[in-house]
């Protein structure tokens, strides 16, 4: 089979790609080529046994989706996207490609007549308070930022094209991934990651909200295994709703605090430094704090059950099972 | 103050002229200038104390909307559309009117820079089957056709740039408008209009559904009052959740042929030939039946409270009070 993925320079695009090379297939069915995007051209893997062909665009640009479904790929995985922060600080730009993007991707797949499965990274974002104690899959779209404004735009579009049949379409709504690995970025999520990795890497984190801030997390890996599973869902089964809210570890920062010192003990703890900040306190605010992803969880979708297992995720994939004690 | 009406020779455009040329004014403030784009030049109406520009052109071609804003109208409504069958039928004229046409008059608006008063003619088209007894306000966007689609991003799309500070948006969810004047039309919904129209002109009428089919109703003159008072409306009483719910009678068929036996006698109803047809029956069965409209009544929208009402205002707008016994 043949797969698409868009953005795939980003952080779940190198993970989906590292999977995919170590898998070999989804599913039953082998890959034999895989097609990377993004706006600057993504490495190509090692050691892979199947074709990889590289190609920096911009989505957003007329011809370069044309382009990119031209030998139709089986899988579509459209991952790119401006970040929340950018896009709303940036609304051109957040338009341009977290809505164009993603509709010229999915206008050139209805020209091209040949109704792949597509799955869209979408994001909790697409929800806006005020929110009930757990909100539901069929909670209503108010989205409170650009960028889930374009999110929510990308699932109506995703809906109505696999209603038509031009395609075959899932939407994830995907919580925070965390532990994000790398270098800690300016996101005001970034923290609920950083009070985590530094201290793990013998480094000081800074935690600017309260110790009660409660957030809804999964790992990368997890991450990457909504992807697949949803490579591989029946779209009979599915139905006419195509986007779900994924599962995740609805925890304190408390919470996370503990799981970390029962790992990696007090001296890795005391490295994460209390620093309230009202601006980052009132944004996280007015997150999602937790989910009813009953439907995603009945079709198959499967993500860590505590924050305990989202550290040790970490420590194996990204620090080969070493604490900076 | 200057008034531009995008879709201003459609029906409820029509209205909305008449309207406002009777009245000379929105609330306290005069209408100085009025002007009426629509794809076929709309006609000047007659009478008029103010100055009137026609314009025919395309909102989806670019430049057709920063020519309608270059004089920077205080309120814009914008009724301009595509129906429903229309949409459905022919994909990328209901994309392109629907969908690109509205996003690119809130552009227009926005590179203009002077926060208007934006009305938009939203649908309960934006709600899909299943649904709960009443659909709340706040029920989750699941449209079941392009046009619905196309609607929905519409709403999100007024919400984000009313967010921002680019526009004053509110969105109007209107029920079907009942008895519509004019001629039969092929709409899956004609008849529910066409069962009160021709029997009252002397005509027979065509009654595909069971009677015990319920729907929700406003009549035209409903339909006009809710387009002025959200011009009216003070956006901060409205918050961040810009897109209501009209009210409207909510009433079975046989309900409405009842309100007409009571208003217009046993002759005229027995001009309602009952001519079962699966494939309507079906259509309108997947359609919403009541709303919870709340929120948009606290607001100080009004409808009629019966159906009967509904009929009388038919009689007086468009009969002249003459029924054809």
């Amino acid at each position: 089979m043949h797969v698409l993925i868009t953005g795939a320079a980003g952080m779940i695009g190198r993970k989906l790609i590292e999977r995919l090379v170590r898998d070999g297939r989804i599913g039953e069915r082998a890959v034999a080529q895989l097609t990377l995007q993004d706006i600057v051209e993504p490495s190509k893997p090692a050691g892979v046994r199947f074709a990889v062909t590289t190609r920096a665009g911009d989505l957003s640009v007329p011809g370069e989706a044309a382009a990119l479904v031209a030998d139709a790929p089986d899988v579509i995985f459209h991952l790119a996207a401006v970040v929340s922060g950018e896009a709303e600080a940036d609304f051109e730009k957040g338009y341009r490609v977290n809505l164009d993007g993603t509709r010229l991707l999915l206008e050139a797949v209805r020209m091209r007549k040949y109704n792949p499965r597509v799955i869209y990274a979408s994001s909790a974002a697409v929800f806006g308070a005020p929110f009930p104690e757990a909100i539901p899959d069929d909670f209503h779209l108010t989205p409170l930022t650009s960028y889930g404004t374009a999110k929510a735009i990308g699932e109506l579009l995703l809906s109505d094209y696999t209603r038509r049949g031009f395609l075959d379409g899932i939407g994830l709504r995907f919580p925070t991934v965390c532990v994000r690995p790398g270098k800690p970025n300016k996101a005001a999520s970034g923290f609920f990651s950083g009070i985590i990795r530094e201290p793990l890497a013998g480094e000081d984190a800074v935690l600017p909200v309260p110790d009660t801030t409660r957030h809804t997390h999964a790992s990368p890996r997890a991450a990457v295994n909504f992807l697949v599973h949803a490579a591989l869902l029946d779209g009979a089964a599915v139905g006419p709703r195509r986007n779900l809210t994924m599962p995740g570890v609805s925890v304190t920062v408390a919470g996370q605090i503990e799981a970390l010192r029962k790992i990696a003990g007090d001296r890795v703890v005391s490295r994460i430094k209390r620093k309230p900040d009202a601006i980052v306190a009132r944004i996280v605010g007015s997150w999602p704090e937790r989910f009813d992803t009953r439907r995603a969880r009945e079709l198959g979708f499967v993500a860590e059950t505590d924050f305990a297992e989202i550290i040790r995720i970490h420590i194996e994939d990204e620090l080969q099972g070493k604490i900076a004690n």
